[in-house]
């Protein structure tokens, strides 16, 4: 039935987008196995990654930074794992109690426009990274260009420039 | 990592529910090849079903019914064959001016809730009807009940009670 068999509808792109979001969740979670620290989503949204993410993490702690906090009600983070507000001023706030805590850190913000979340969000990466325990795991929708997050090889079949891995390196 | 296997996460659960949906909009336009008539998708929304169907029946003539208009921008129906407004008025004026003229209908209005949707769109199944060219296939995301809609057999790998299917059957 298709003309181009090249052609990708918008629902096949947003559907192998889901599922190299929910490839890079189960990839990190087994990578993180065995090393302590905090998990924080940055972003809820509807709330489908974090619900996936406690499923694959019972025992984290995991907490989540939202602006705008209107996920499906399933989803509502407990009292004490949600943190509302602007993360530029809640990441550091985090940072200041918690230091580089986070075995995991997933961006889960967006424009929508991965190119314009590079330059929209470009103060989210230095908070990232001062969250981030030595050899922590940062994935990300957009590519982060810093210093101390080293690009990581995808898992088997995430396409490149769907999803990128950073990993944490030892402050110098 | 999982604590306990047969637990869905919210994410594999809209995961799956897209792909039974592309599998229904891909197993109906194959059903229907050859069968003249227009497609209507009732529910615009984002755009990406449109996409799909727009992709895979590229000579068809797709009339989109939708009250809120704001789609992808790439999702847009070209102009006059975008019915904007409220369905309960724009598919008899639709009817009134086509009859009988849909090979395809794909019932995408939700509430969310598929058990609400019986309820709150009880007014839309007669409008369906009286728009299905007889033998036209519906699908939809929530039950209908209709005499002239007949369940049809969902194609493999669609779970039930994710999606339906229905045969208009010939009037009496």
């Amino acid at each position: 039935m298709h003309g181009n068999d090249d052609y990708m509808s918008r629902l096949d792109s947003f559907i192998r987008r889901l599922e190299a979001q929910r490839r890079m969740l189960d990839w990190a979670a087994s990578a993180i196995a065995g090393k302590p620290g905090l998990v924080l989503e940055l972003g809820l949204g509807n709330g489908r990654t974090y619900d996936h993410l406690r499923e694959i993490l019972p025992d984290r702690e995991i907490h989540v930074f939202e602006r705008d906090v209107s996920p499906n009600p399933a989803s509502m983070p407990p009292a004490g794992f949600l943190i509302e507000g602007d993360m530029a001023l809640t990441l550091p706030a985090f940072a200041a109690r918690h230091g580089a805590s986070a075995a995991l850190i997933h961006v889960d913000v967006t424009t929508g426009v991965p190119d314009c979340d590079r330059i929209l969000f470009a103060w989210l990466p230095d908070h990232v990274a001062a969250l981030a325990l030595p050899d922590a795991l940062v994935l990300s929708g957009w590519a982060i260009d810093h210093p101390a997050l080293e690009p990581v090889a995808l898992p088997t079949g995430v396409p490149p420039r769907r999803y990128y891995a950073y990993r944490r390196i030892q402050s110098a």
